[in-house]
């Protein structure tokens, strides 16, 4: 098991990873890690990820109160935190703005049509939340509905945010999400897409449920997101 | 504060971060710090960016003459003055040809929708500067009437240029121009655009408003700019 | 000749690399190589790419039994298998999904245009198996028919794969397979194909049936595939 | 001067730039130092331009057979000689295949338009030259007409080929083939391109000729090839 300081660490080599893939500009994005029951390990407000260091890292207790740390809590903290209280499984969170998925959010379109089997294990659909500003409860309550069945969800006219048991897992998920966004463009510029059949489909979502049961006691569905963003 | 030793290592520094995330090309772009009233340190002219060492870095007065250095100053240099001039907040400056915002300028189109709330927050609009001839008053002219309430604008059939009151920021401002593009890019080719509404985005300039008055004096506005680039 | 951990420390830098490339995303991909009739090393199931090193490559034998490692067998380890017994030539094997090369497979389509002389040359026409689900016989028995005359095949819905006499030439054949597809795509976009005439692909194949022969007792052809998927 | 280990080093420096720019893929381009009017360095046949090492450049003389080196001579060696020949002021050339540019060269089209200023002051248009089989006299047969008078040219169906008098340079020239042809491929996807004027293009055309005369003996014109391939 981790320490602290391990977590802090982790949590700027994702940062900086996060930064070198483009999937953030400026001070875009923010990661964390639950520590326990009472302590979340975040990132700071408005730097750059790809230039933090351990000691920039913030903890903060379940209410988004900063507990330690020299810089100020990001205003996105309270995403955070819900997915944290709907998400007993959830160790460590990813948002970025990768800029293909973001593309997609923007556009107001879910991932969802089942374009790759890999992704369809691994993610099930990629829903989009309505938009919410940034910073306020109405962004929370655009993500609460599609937190508990999903591990990734595009954020309308915003970006993305991802998740797992582990901080790893979330920046891998988020990859993930960049991943399938790229394919998916690329067969909007070819002009012609193939999704899996259902039964493809069907079998895949078995495999997937007997690999996530291992870890993940959350029902996972594939159900289209209806791709209106506003 | 930073000594003058640390803003030419700064200067390297961005320079090479800017040709590797291929926001240049050859020698293309380049970077300055005021560092008072008097004098700017300045990237020199027709060297490559990925290659720069800390002593390439040239001072020049605020009439564009060479104080110290050993190359030549870049005939640039007069955007960059004007800029500091213009806006006394600023003390850095980066000029570089992002391929996608470039090719938004190429194609006489402002990033003046808003898709995006980090990008509205962040820079409001970035509206497009008609051309002028490189290294002549007309590009200055061009530039002079959108620097006051802008901290990052498209340059027709050149390229783009960003500033802040740190060179870092700049850069970030840079960066950001180029996400907001493919993003941007990305909707053109799903043929499909869910812009923020005005209510969304009043909201975001008054956010914008808030937190822009700790640090920038000047007013910033996200007024469409016209889309003809000549 | 390498000795065992020689293929071990290989088999981790390619696959940097390839996470490196933007090849594969979370944890997928697989890479192996053959060191005898009996033994094959190889990448193991659901681990970054990215970060993995020498101690985590397993040892299998000819039926996918592990042998030795800390780590669980990849279920696409059948594939490699197959690949391994049908082309005695081959020592390794390299499975991934870059996004371009994906999208077309995730479109339908084949890369057999001849639109680029030194792919021809390299590697003749790259076919597209039909989507088999992956970690099932299914997936084997639509590659079969094609690893005998292909070095680089495109997997329906799933990503891509690549062999050769070495583990660095399958690397170098799967760059190969994401670089056509970039460049068959930019002209996709451009709404032009200039492809290769009869004449001129006739001499890339003789120049090809010489520079193989060397290496390759194979036959190899410049067939198109029909671009149905399913 | 440099000695001619220092232009070993150099060939394999950018030799690596290059592969990790992704202007090259598996064992494709190749690149050369004039060291005198007899000899030539040169990248060898066959190996990875990502890992090749000093002891890997080959001598050549003017007719192209090894002098020496423990590798074998490029089949394009043929292609540098007649560019040193024709143009007594270039000492470095650089040929590969970078995705975008190449995607042009196979679409049958020259990047000839004038998007962007600084690309028509540093490289005037950017021809295509026709099809020739690799490794033939026919492939230089279809540069010759045009190397007089350009600094950079497309090859149909195969990839780019940009000199200069240095080798730096000369990758410098690479480097905005390709920044240009994504910049136009921008406003391909746009649908909507603002060339320069006739004026604007004359007054940069006029700069150039003052700048390049410092360095370049030749004249260069911006004369707009037909786009015709085959």
């Amino acid at each position: 098991m981790n320490t602290v300081q391990q977590h802090r660490e982790e949590l700027v080599r994702f940062s900086r990873q996060l930064h070198q893939a483009g999937f953030v500009a400026a001070t875009d994005g923010n990661l964390s890690v639950r520590l326990d029951n009472d302590r979340v390990l975040s990132t700071p407000t408005a730097m750059s990820k790809g230039s933090l260091c351990a000691d920039d890292i913030v903890t903060v207790d379940m209410e988004g109160q900063l507990i330690s740390g020299r810089h100020n809590v990001t205003s996105e903290i309270a995403m955070h935190l819900m997915i944290y209280k709907l998400r007993p499984d959830v160790h460590g969170i990813v948002h970025a703005h990768p800029v293909t998925a973001t593309g997609f959010a923007a556009a107001g379109l879910a991932l969802n049509q089942p374009l790759v089997s890999e992704v369809v294990m691994g993610l099930g659909s990629i829903p989009l939340a309505k938009y919410g500003t940034p910073g306020t409860p109405e962004l929370c309550k655009s993500l609460e509905p599609l937190v508990r069945n999903h591990d990734a969800i595009l954020m309308a006219n915003h970006g993305a945010v991802a998740y797992a048991e582990t901080l790893e897992g979330a920046y891998m998920n988020m990859e993930m999400i960049e991943h399938v966004a790229k394919i998916a463009l690329v067969t909007h510029l070819l002009g012609r897409q193939q999704p899996l059949g259902d039964e493809e489909v069907r079998k895949l979502l078995l495999a997937r449920a007997r690999y996530k049961s291992l870890r993940n006691t959350e029902p996972l569905t594939f159900v289209p997101i209806p791709t209106n963003g506003h």
